[in-house]
């Protein structure tokens, strides 16, 4: 059976990437990360998701001695929008964070002897984080075919992105095909006992959601 | 002034780019890991060399949660040579271990402002792993050029390799120019109270010193 790691959140993409992997016939190994951020509510329900899916997962604490970040860093306050998300790149942009994931993702992978590796990252729907274009991963690519001994080997291990071009409410939609447990995901930034429904996540979370029809 | 950070492992190559990007007119901020590496000795001696160079350091633990290389597992014998390394990729290859290495050096490099990583990569005298070889470095240039705020925003951040095609004689030559302090720098993967000298890493230095008339 053909191996998968999928970064896995606790938030409704990477949820619905993971269903998506394993509809497509993957063995399904979820990689969670702790690295300190505000929201670490996610971390609980990625690892309720993975077992939901019968998927097995590691977690992974990644300790950043820096900051730069207001997923990091609590004195620094969330951006409260109302419906749109401002263009540009926001202050809850982690410094090289999907970087940092797929670094490991790689390494899982190649350990592993998984030849493919899931990321729910999407560019429509977004906060204009520059690690979740297609460019990006297209160059992250050529880095796993050149600095992997599976590449080099001829075993080259793919970045998949699924939801890349999707627009949040056709990532539901999939889901819900895919009977994804959105119940369990979380998005808020936040990570108070409720959603805020004002940082930017819970906004594209609640657009979405509204978009098929549902809240 | 300008800032760089340096991959600092506590050998020889490392520490010979860390007074190489000082000569070059750079403030250095040292990147340690402490990755569960059989030498991991060479921490010890990575922070005394940050200190002689008057450089700050940051140490980032990294807590792999699967096996797949001899510098991680002992279980695994290390080759023992008596000259020449072999062809090929040997048991030591961390799967992604540079790949890793330098998405936190991404991560530091922009939350502190650096524009430049320096990393004592070589693919002359080395064990041929893949993340030594120069195109991996262009392909991974690309990746920050696109996968980081500060690329975006027009300020490169780049991953300079002043070793990558130096003999290792060549780059002693220009340690010793520096007045590296090559009494602190450790290389021998066994990590025992004496170097092995038959490990690829001890062999490799031995051969070094030899060529430069210096043991």
């Amino acid at each position: 059976m053909k191996k998968a790691i999928i970064l896995l959140s606790g938030g409704l993409d990477s949820a619905t990437t993971l269903y998506y992997a394993k509809n497509q016939g993957y063995q399904t190994s979820c990689l969670i990360f702790d690295y300190g951020q505000r929201h670490r509510r996610e971390i609980q329900q990625a690892i309720k998701i993975a077992k939901a899916s019968h998927s097995d997962y590691k977690i992974v604490k990644i300790n950043l001695p820096w900051q730069g970040s207001a997923l990091l860093d609590k004195k620094i306050a969330l951006p409260r929008n109302r419906q749109n998300i401002p263009k540009g790149i926001p202050v809850t942009y982690v410094p090289a964070r999907n970087i940092i994931f797929l670094s490991f993702a790689a390494s899982y992978a190649e350990a592993a002897g998984a030849q493919t590796i899931f990321i729910g990252a999407n560019a429509i729907d977004y906060s204009g984080y520059p690690d979740c274009r297609p460019n990006f991963y297209q160059a992250y690519q050529k880095v796993l075919n050149l600095g992997l001994k599976a590449g080099v080997e001829g075993k080259t291990i793919r970045v998949k992105t699924p939801l890349i071009r999707k627009t949040k409410a056709s990532i539901i939609r999939l889901g819900l095909r895919l009977s994804v447990p959105y119940h369990l995901t979380w998005s808020c930034y936040q990570g108070g006992a409720r959603p805020c429904g004002v940082c930017d996540s819970c906004i594209l979370r609640e657009k979405g959601f509204e978009e098929v029809g549902r809240r």
